[in-house]
């Protein structure tokens, strides 16, 4: 299929109309650099810096200790949480920032499994998709056999079928809503109803989500979220993650991550163990208030933007670059260029994945012209579109580029050793 | 009891002789407080500050993804183990930096426990004490119930007849090396061979040891141990944490909370669990690398520090502020100020504890006055002496300040609502 594409003026005009465009000028952007990893690590939004350097120089080395309160450290998970609910379509004391993605997600998952078990001892099912995130699989098969309950992994299709196959036994559905390496776009809405009908809970991963596109979770009745800090909301690397769980689970919820921190009465020091009424009883260990901060701030990056919006921006961005590309005929060119993501700009999230024998090489020399997406194995590119500081011309102008590699041919695969990176 | 005390001259003579005194210039200390809270939250190494403004302005911003191999974000937890290591008596590659001290314990906890209900199903119990800090408390309590086994909880004193007592079935003996609250030391050479002796396996919290003293972790063939990086580490707020694993168990050390840093080979991004090689198993999600960096950086300011000179400063410390009081006749006077720390200074950590009904009036009356230490409920006031940057001088004054405060009755109950900070 060959379609025209938008015109680099046309994508200029987009650009110039743009109604997010203000929310650029809130990052930090290298000049000359077309950045499309956003989805593996945000861009720093500019206030960050400013931020990092009062806590350091004022609130640690001048506050010490007294900032816990005088700074309001104390409060800042909260503070994080309640400005990333709105992304999430949750109600702020719904909303933990805490620990990673990973520690989350074992927490809920755990939480989720026991709990069900203990209403119905037949639910010892787990259920995830083939190709999920490596840490969900990890965690999942963790999980199980930490509970001595099943995992069952099935293919995305036959996700519906399973949920039917497994109804009386079906515990916990977890997936990751939008897919690492195809960008795939989970039907939140069908699956959750679906497994929800017949007894399961859901716990969804939210880390190519949030920050990318709205999600309704307590419109939708999900039980349970994670996601994560540091991709499109942009709190910096590693920066701490999220957890959702639905208003009507939260005073039961039950956790094996007890630290003091989500006790009813922290400083009381209690010897045993008393779970905070809200979604604080998810908290642990004192949160690494440095990365924090950051995240904190960074989520200001989001004030003023409308998620419709933002949406409908990230689908254009990911939309021009696929039309560009399609313009060109690059996938249609005899040397395995193939799109890995839908084509249906409603079905994907903010990436486009491009599949060839010789992938890293050409994302290595795309970087080379200062276009940075990344590499997967063994032959996945991906190119993360960032509503908030990404434009359209640089969805334009990136596939240019690409589309000039590789009809040069101007990587040349013995000069780049094996890189990391981190998703 | 009451003793002379040395003069403050004399202690103007220590600081001046002080072959540590070299440590404090790396320091960022606010003028004219006396602060006794490094064993709650480290004042900041100067270099902290830089060290983070690249970290923000330079590697994020204008590096961004490109950092995790070019300013080798990648292996911080590595470096920062490295260094801790030296301060633990442990090989680089037996230590971790990830999470926070909670998480790691949990951790270590539940692969020893599940280990040794494996060699032996007999084996169920985890013996613990009385008072051990709330997380620790809660964790054991949480472990043994996600595992179905038994804990055991006695008083510090009743340990070495519980060891016998539950020989046959003690799985693991979870002890924190130094009191928060007391500062007093653990044996940890004669319960460790004790509980090994039985055939259980030992795992110390060093949140209240690392930094402050030398301990012999090889040496004394510790099992396993978990610690922190913002208290005498000086990582900045709820740094990072670490975990030791002793050679001999790395190789078959399985923990639950699994994670894509922790596999074998991580950019494989496979489906199926296989733990790296090393100390990486423990390894999940992506650090909170501004944090890591932090803490990372922090550590230099233990470049050239021998340990033991540490650990005979930080005694003559706590010892000048125990005699001090003792020679103002501080704990005779008939208005119930006790010290709650051992009298012997082999005994206690780097840490003085005082008890007194009026606790939380007199550590806000001396905070007013410059002296910054910490209250506890109901009835505690701590003082930490971190010796990297305390002086002699400060131990001096902040007991003269205590026992003016004492004698003056110069607090004011009423003044203050109730505080909250972070231990």
């Amino acid at each position: 299929m060959r379609t025209a594409g938008r015109s680099r003026a046309e994508c200029e005009a987009l650009d110039t109309q743009d109604p997010l465009a203000f929310a650029r000028t809130r990052f930090a952007l290298p000049e000359g650099l077309i950045y499309l990893d956003g989805n593996s690590l945000g861009a720093m939004p500019l206030a960050v810096s400013q931020r990092l350097r009062d806590a350091t120089d004022l609130e640690w080395a001048q506050g010490l200790i007294r900032s816990w309160n005088e700074a309001h450290w104390y409060t800042a998970p909260q503070r994080a949480a309640s400005k990333i609910a709105r992304l999430i379509g949750a109600d702020p004391d719904e909303v933990i920032v805490a620990d990673s993605t990973s520690v989350n997600l074992f927490k809920l998952l755990t939480a989720a499994a026991q709990a069900q078990r203990e209403r119905d001892p037949a639910r010892t099912v787990v259920l995830t998709e083939r190709g999920n995130f490596p840490t969900d699989s990890y965690l999942n098969a963790s999980v199980a056999d930490l509970l001595d309950m099943e995992l069952v992994r099935v293919d995305a299709h036959e996700l519906p079928q399973a949920i039917w196959t497994h109804r009386a036994r079906l515990a916990v559905l977890q997936l990751t809503h939008v897919d690492y390496k195809s960008g795939r776009i989970h039907d939140m809405a069908g699956l959750t109803t679906h497994a929800q009908m017949h007894g399961a809970q859901v716990l969804w991963d939210l880390a190519h989500t949030a920050g990318a596109m709205p999600v309704a979770l307590d419109a939708l009745r999900v039980d349970f979220a994670v996601g994560c800090g540091y991709k499109y909301l942009n709190g910096g690397p590693g920066a701490p993650a999220f957890a959702y769980v639905a208003r009507r689970h939260l005073a039961t919820l039950k956790q094996p991550l007890v630290g003091w921190h989500g006790h009813a009465r922290p400083f009381a020091f209690e010897e045993d163990w008393q779970p905070a009424a809200g979604i604080e009883r998810l908290l642990c260990g004192t949160a690494p208030q440095l990365s924090l901060l950051a995240l904190e701030t960074a989520l200001d990056a989001f004030d003023g933007v409308d998620l419709d919006l933002l949406r409908a921006k990230s689908m254009a961005l990911t939309s021009i670059f696929i039309e560009q590309l399609e313009s060109a005929a690059a996938f249609e060119a005899d040397d395995g260029l193939a799109l890995a993501s839908p084509r249906v700009a409603q079905e994907r999230g903010s990436q486009v994945a491009l599949r060839h024998p010789q992938a890293y090489a050409i994302v290595q020399a795309l970087i080379d012209r200062g276009v940075i997406g990344d590499f997967r194995e063994p032959d996945l590119m991906r190119f993360g579109f960032a509503p908030l500081y990404v434009r359209h011309v640089d969805a334009f102008d990136a596939a240019r580029a690409l589309h000039e590699v590789m009809q040069g041919r101007t990587w040349d695969q013995a000069r780049y050793a094996q890189r990391r990176t981190v998703t």
